[in-house]
């Protein structure tokens, strides 16, 4: 299994937006639709293994996170708007404490990155950060691999306070886009799970 | 520099498409609108040591190429509807064998696979294909470097015919998507020349 946890620090968390204008008015929900596509598009199928979590910030109505279970989803093209109108789907729900399903592979609940931290095993979890060991030189050897990224934004001091034991990774000596990070995070893992 | 050459087979070739509807009615623009994306964008500012060279050849006026030059590029933004609007743009010039200038940094002419690959010092390409040599063991240490990628169709025989001689390399053991090679090639660089 393989799992992104993304920071939306300014995504809206109402299903109130125009798919026009996503870069926007929707705090840069582009972003994180963008990282939908990076996490589950291979050439002719979608990435079963994989999860992403996407944690909501924004006004009017946060915290919200979606979860987007690749082995389950369907109603998924790679197009932004596509992964956008699941979102906006997901995000039109009145969200509880309890997970609910929005679209099939499509879940949203009422929570924040320290509740969603409290699901997983933290000692598992990589952050994506400049200052940490080149990827290609780290262990990926575990079956639940984790790996947190900020948006455009980054993550705040508070946040990186809650994954300060975490083991950092970086991809390269130029600061990426978080979509494009996910590309390069399943391409390492593909050459060290998939070798022939 | 970095060049990529990409052919959208079913591309439309005018600008009369809804920007709400790259992937249906305009011939799977959006695969060239991420493909634009991946090319330019990193954290923090455009590849300005980048083109991107679209051969389009989707009715109802074939065949049009179109280039995209880092280093003038201005009005670019990372969602897929910023790149689409360029090329809807840059469609909508009637075309001539002469390329004319669109927006800035974008440019259009009447011309085909075999016209873009007669601008190119032939031996300098790359083929990105699943049955080449990992691109981490090619010698990329060129200048100037030239990828040519398909589209979600490959190339066709005819259109390998034509670069039978180039080097062929691949990303990993798991095909990809033609915006998701890019990022992948361009990492490769990245560690290979930005070397600290």
């Amino acid at each position: 299994m393989r799992e992104f946890i993304i920071v939306g620090h300014k995504a809206i968390t109402s299903g109130e937006f125009p798919l026009n204008d996503m870069p926007g008015s929707a705090g840069r929900i582009d972003i994180l639709a963008r990282c939908i596509n990076s996490a589950f598009f291979t050439s002719f199928s979608i990435r079963r293994d994989t999860r992403i979590i996407l944690v909501l910030l924004g006004e009017p109505d946060p915290p919200k996170v979606l979860r987007f279970e690749g082995s389950e989803l369907k109603y998924l093209n790679p197009d932004e708007r596509s992964a956008g109108s699941l979102i906006k789907k997901a995000l039109s729900i009145d969200a509880r404490d309890n997970e609910q399903i929005s679209t099939r592979g499509v879940y949203v609940r009422r929570a924040n990155l320290k509740d969603v931290l409290g699901d997983v095993d933290i000692t598992n979890i990589i952050y994506l950060h400049e200052t940490g060991e080149d990827i290609r030189a780290v262990n990926l050897n575990h079956e639940h691999m984790i790996f947190i990224l900020g948006d455009h934004l980054g993550l705040t001091k508070e946040e990186e306070a809650l994954i300060h034991k975490t083991k950092r990774a970086s991809l390269g000596p130029i600061t990426l886009h978080t979509d494009h990070c996910i590309i390069l995070v399943h391409n390492e893992l593909d050459r060290k799970c998939l070798k022939s």
